[in-house]
């Protein structure tokens, strides 16, 4: 591992900026390695880092006087928001003042700002989002998760390769076991991108695949990557979160429906506890974009201090083991990936 | 409402045909106005037959002798099968000797035999599955859930035509609320197929489209239709499956892990049983087939008695209710609907 990682943090990004960001960030530092560059309007951070404790030596503020907007256009962004908190950042990466970059804001202009100032990797046609989902058992990492709606079938091949580097260096999963979602576990299910996805995967030898997966078969933990275009993952995710979310309120609310199935809820407290916690994203914290030439991590927009920490947590352990140069090192070794 | 219904049951289609679906067939009787044709081979419908009481005037058996397997080419089926439970069964229908149909076998044969042999309405391109989902309130109507993978826009249009009318006739929702399942709630959000599909739901003035809606949102209940293409449809409809079981398993181990959440668990148990009788796909019984000339269902492949009672209900009820004749006068009024 690296013995010092310093992380660009966009201050201003996400639905509870600045407050829970600065916070999560602050706690981040009980990592003694970790350095955090802060980008936002130096009024606003220096006064909300003032409730905190933390090692001055190791957070920087970095003045940024714009804001992007959750739902600004990304490209015009990119454009016309260089000063902006998230773009600085970007660029601190891309310069090499920071190794990694954390960010909970608008998903589509760090994808853009991410991908025409720092870059891909050679050879990768386009950077992909990755989240990786609580199983059964472990973690399914599921990509393409947000960046592109629309698929060559190609880029899946990619995303597949991008996704086994990931579990093997970071979970340490050896051979990891990629699927195909799709609506069925015969080859010939689907539509015409899985179709052709399918047989460009067999014949991936770099790769383990195992064939599709329909999506009810994730949280058995079944596979340990999961590859879709992001259309499909997005809606994957979100119902994740939703289902989660329902179900538990039908349960709540089923439960505090007699005197009896209430004592008996209170009982059972701690099951539920621990099923929340299990669903509970702030544990995982954000997903990267790969493909890039630097960690790139998007934390959820409604992140909490909890998610931030965690997303910081992500990128110091993505630039220590060095994530990208082995994608990187892939793409050299292996035509498949070159254009 | 009619007098009399008849519909045609596959009794060799599903996972456990014949039996449950003779046992389904079997209880559905207790609709005095209900008749039904039972396909398959002649001895074995008879012996299964000789475990139930019921009234003998109103099942009768035609002898089909073959068989169309789960897993077998849709086409090749259609093509070769003629003497099938399923397609006899079909084409009983298209002579009018029965009202309706009920399968629970391969989907994909169903769709192409009922498609050729029964035909579309005039003006609808692709007949679609829609499958009923429960939420917190009511129902949303899902669909393409199966039937078209590949979709041009026009197609999830008259999609959202068709759910309406059923959500109007069979649900009794005055002016349903009609919404596209997409990645975002911005109309710029999306792949190629929903932006384009979008500009024409809004333009549809027959439709009372609310926007988009993230699939999370359909099991809170807040539209009456929802519309995207079948690999979409599917991805929800088997995660929904999905989703629920495991949760409930979690949730099981959870609570058996100690003494205390044991006796809570059991104090509750009435809240448990009530939650997954929400989530019980035999309550609903199954999807229609719409677009086509008449009434099609078709029944989850794991159909039990319960299911198949319910689909035969299903295809008694859309009989009555004169859905198909519903959306071929719709057909004939609204010449955005025309080729």
């Amino acid at each position: 591992m690296r013995a010092k990682v310093i992380v660009a943090v966009d201050a201003m990004g996400g639905d509870n900026a600045p407050n829970e960001v600065i916070k999560g960030s602050v706690r981040a530092l009980a990592n003694k390695n970790l350095h955090i560059k802060l980008f936002g309007p130096e009024d606003i951070i220096r006064s909300e880092l003032a409730n905190h404790d933390y090692d001055e030596s190791r957070i920087e503020i970095i003045h940024a006087p714009e804001i992007v907007k959750m739902d600004e256009s990304p490209t015009k962004a990119v454009r016309t928001k260089q000063n902006s908190s998230m773009i600085m950042a970007v660029n601190s990466v891309k310069e090499g003042f920071c190794d990694a970059l954390v960010s909970a804001g608008n998903s589509g202009a760090l994808l853009a700002g991410s991908t025409s100032i720092i870059g891909r990797i050679k050879g990768i046609e386009r950077p992909v989002l990755g989240t990786p989902l609580p199983n059964a058992k472990d973690i399914t990492f599921l990509l393409d998760s947000g960046a592109n709606m629309d698929c060559k079938p190609s880029y899946l091949v990619q995303f597949a390769k991008m996704g086994s580097i990931y579990m093997e260096f970071v979970h340490k999963k050896p051979n990891p076991r990629v699927a195909l979602i799709n609506v069925g576990m015969e080859r010939e299910k689907g539509n015409a991108l899985t179709k052709e996805v399918y047989t460009l995967l067999e014949n991936e030898k770099t790769i383990n695949f195992i064939g599709n997966i329909e999506a009810r078969s994730i949280p058995k933990g079944e596979c340990d990557v999961a590859v879709c275009d992001a259309f499909v993952g997005n809606v994957i995710l979100k119902y994740t979160e939703g289902m989660a979310g329902s179900l538990m309120g039908m349960i709540k609310e089923e439960l505090m429906a007699t005197t009896l199935s209430k004592i008996g809820a209170m009982m059972a407290r701690g099951s539920f506890v621990k099923i929340k916690k299990r669903f509970d994203y702030a544990e995982i914290g954000g997903a990267p974009f790969l493909g890039l030439k630097r960690v790139v991590i998007k934390a959820h927009g409604s992140s909490d201090h909890r998610a931030i920490r965690s997303a910081i947590h992500q990128a110091y352990v993505f630039s220590s083991l060095r994530l990208c140069e082995e994608i990187e090192k892939y793409c050299l070794m292996n035509k498949s990936l070159d254009r």
